[in-house]
């Protein structure tokens, strides 16, 4: 049961969102413009990155809604789980491979980011807006993972819920709309 | 030297929020809300939460920057060094210790966040809201730290830059203006 009273139809971040409006809309717009602006990553890469840094915080809610959202863009669901298991071996690029470990070390403490990890980033052709987005995407899911976490929502059990949220956030994105999560909770 | 190239006068958070103006926008609004808008918090006791959050993931800049903002606001520079070394014996009120002890909880990861923690608050008097904008704060304070030694940002050492930056974030607050950090770095 959550710390506080949240709406009991919107689980995890979904109720969240929906207690404090005023708050609600930058995180979602700085999520948006992220994860769905323009980029030379892939919306897929994004969620990746999202995935594994919600993984690393053991974020059960968070990890199971970007690995929907991922497997929305990504050709193949195992793409995700293997990202999760072992970067290295992931069918992921070898730039991808790169930035999800510098992802990794940023979710646990800033810190863990070390000189080799960007030197092997940029040798695989990172920019210095990739690595940028990459850290702020992996401290964004920090955020996220402490918020739902810290106030122990509700982490629904049924896959098909996380496959209609991973759904509505490859169509609509993160942006606010009235009728947003209609229907999630079935 | 930062992972990336940034203005070489923003040292730490400054220069990232000047390298992509887009997401600092919402993040610099999310932090005005939650640290300058209305509260039952005042905003020396939220700077306290940004602070013990920031010396827990030992981010020396944040945490530098919003010990200053503490005492721009508290009546005794001594109250921010004291939730640092210990805050069930800090100089603040029962309730608040009890917020800063979930905030540090939530620093470190969201499950570390027990019931009784939430008990001991709710005994103190703290409200629905008090709860989720102290876990909110830390979450987002967990973010900043992230973002500012994950991409390995200048931490300046003379504490007159902190002094100065303190001073802003009191008389400015959080929010975007031209001439913000004119004359930071001297």
């Amino acid at each position: 049961m959550p710390y506080i009273e949240l709406n009991k139809n919107l689980p995890g971040i979904t109720g969240l969102l929906d207690y404090r409006l005023d708050t609600a809309l930058p995180i979602r717009q700085l999520t948006h413009i992220l994860l769905r602006g323009e980029s030379t990553l892939t919306e897929g890469e994004r969620e990746l990155i999202a995935t594994v840094v919600s993984h690393g915080n053991n974020c059960t809610f968070c990890t199971a809604a970007h690995t929907a959202a991922a497997n929305a863009y990504l050709p193949d669901p195992s793409i995700a789980e293997q990202v999760k298991t072992d970067i290295l071996t992931a069918d992921v690029s070898e730039k991808m491979k790169a930035l999800l470990i510098i992802a990794k070390a940023v979710g646990r403490n800033g810190r863990l980011v070390t000189p080799e990890m960007v030197e092997a980033a940029r040798k695989q052709g990172a920019t210095d807006r990739e690595l940028h987005d990459t850290v702020l995407i992996a401290a964004l899911f920090s955020l996220y993972n402490r918020y739902v976490d810290g106030l122990a929502t509700v982490t629904p059990d049924e896959p098909a819920f996380y496959d209609r949220l991973g759904s509505i956030l490859q169509k609509k994105g993160y942006l606010p709309s009235e009728d947003r999560y209609a229907g999630l909770v079935q």
